[in-house]
């Protein structure tokens, strides 16, 4: 769909976490990013190659990917320069901005006068069903945070490569526009009408073998009050059998949020059990997924064995130390 | 905004159950109820005074809305021939059909060759904001559901009739097209954009005096798989502060959903307090409304007196026996 390899742009992002896009790209289809691109004040570094537009597409690269999200998503000024020049030197143009691309009159004119492509694979090109919570055969996980943005999508793809690598069958199922950049298909659920998105997530990941096990990606928090709705139509729509909690212990407060407190991880295994088994009475969580990325290894293993220890359940950072514990948790299902 | 007086159309309804929308209206708004307009084989009747649409614009009417649910889903020839005319003498349209107004070109051409307006309230009309989460002045009250359609509108509706009628500072903030329809003003939450779900609540129930109640149109239900997402967004842009629980007794599964059945009210209590407190943590369930349509008038009251018991809490038909009972439990907050 997407033409391959990209330049990740990202822009004047003030942060890492503000370029998930670009970074879940560079991490999970490596040989998919040829470089970066960065505006001056960019306070985020892939370590990728800083890359003119001409230097890029001397590389190979042939679309650029807008690798940076930021709430309520909007193309400034600078950035329209770089995007508007990338167009006149060939490549295609990528990004899950609420502001779409093809909402831009000069990109669209520009795009339209080269032949180049705009993907916004924010918007939905489904017409999504309202869900039926109908049982569905084979199994389902779901990654679920106590905050957004704490290694959800990253913890889903880990396990898939783990699975594949063990010959189990899996499917990494993208609800998000990091996801459907990575792999090309997927729902981009906040996007999605609301009386549609539980029926959206049941459409994403329909009847399979009894031994296939979908993994879907998550969605903000339940603890999370902009975006809970979301993660609730996720876990009705996705009738998971096997929950993983996400955590990012260094956090100390929501993610945009300054005056919310995250919830502890039994807080968010409670509250996400009694709302799962609404829809799946045999739900259960069967592992944690830390983001230990602000930690020392000596710190971070022992924060591992401590929440192992009080919650009774495989603990691990699949980006850092394997995904094998959660991957092994999924045969007590 | 919808201008108000309205002439309510009823077009060709079998039964009063088509009208609903105009029901609602005439019992909630009666002041923007002028009169009604019937075609040929209508089986609904209002008890309002039938007009012409001379006779409307005379009595001061300013948009005609449909009260009805259409047959088939779309706009008839017979309907539009009305409509047509109507905006022609200087009538607004407005009606949250599927089917919308709109998308009718002739309509469309009228109404921009005459100056009028086609509000189609299923379809958002503003730019939400992302929630922000911050606590705002005032006070909130929510209605919520053990099911979808138990009487949450009507429970809301009823209590700001009570609260006006004491002199209260109340204001019923409608989040449905029926509401809507009858208020001229609010949130059709079901067609917002997922991530702009809680925004969209926010917006809708903004900094007020310290003494003032919105009455917030409760939509959905938590243990609704198809629509829980909506109801999550409700609860976390509301930031209720009282929470009234919802209950029909004699339904035996979820509406639309066979294999599952609604909780009881302990349970409801229970989910929603824990969501609720997520944003407001002063939040409490005040009490109970029963819709008992369907049962005998001993039984309502003997119900009652036991969900009373039950639930430490005041419980009413508000339909029935008036909703006294719950807004005296507010002054508890």
């Amino acid at each position: 769909m997407i033409e391959t390899p990209y330049l990740l742009f990202l822009g004047d992002a003030p942060d890492m976490l503000a370029a998930k896009v670009a970074i879940g790209i560079r991490d999970w289809r490596p040989g998919n990013a040829v470089g970066q691109f960065r505006l001056p004040g960019c306070g985020a570094d892939l370590g990728l190659t800083d890359m003119t537009l001409a230097q890029a597409r001397a590389a190979g690269a042939r679309t650029v990917v807008i690798g940076v999200a930021n709430r309520g998503g909007v193309i400034s000024h600078e950035w329209k320069k770089v995007l508007v020049t990338a167009l006149e030197e060939g490549f295609d143009l990528a990004a899950g901005l609420h502001n779409l691309l093809r909402d831009e009159p000069d990109l669209r004119a520009v795009a339209e006068a080269t032949g180049r492509k705009l993907h916004d694979v924010r918007v939905p090109s489904v017409k999504y069903p309202i869900a039926d919570g109908k049982k569905r055969t084979g199994k389902r996980c779901l990654a679920v945070g106590t905050d957004c943005s704490v290694g959800k999508m990253y913890t889903a793809m880990a396990m898939e490569r783990e699975m594949h690598a063990a010959g189990m069958k899996a499917t990494f199922r993208a609800t998000g526009q990091t996801g459907i950049l990575i792999t090309g298909d997927g729902v981009p659920l906040d996007a999605v009408i609301a009386d549609f998105m539980a029926g959206s997530v049941e459409w994403l990941t329909p009847d399979n073998d009894p031994d296939h096990w979908d993994l879907i990606e998550g969605q903000g928090s339940l603890f999370h009050v902009s975006f809970s709705g979301v993660t609730m139509a996720l876990i009705h729509g996705g009738q998971p059998d096997a929950l993983i909690l996400c955590h990012e212990p260094t956090r100390t407060h929501m993610r945009g949020l300054p005056d919310y407190t995250p919830p502890t991880l039994e807080a968010l295994r409670d509250m996400v059990l009694s709302i799962a088994r609404i829809a799946n009475p045999a739900c259960e969580v069967v592992g944690v997924s830390i983001n230990t990325q602000h930690m020392a290894e000596d710190d971070a293993r022992a924060y591992l064995a401590k929440v192992e220890a009080e919650m009774e359940l495989p603990a691990t950072d699949p980006y850092r130390f394997g995904a094998a514990p959660l991957v092994a948790a999924l045969a007590t299902i």
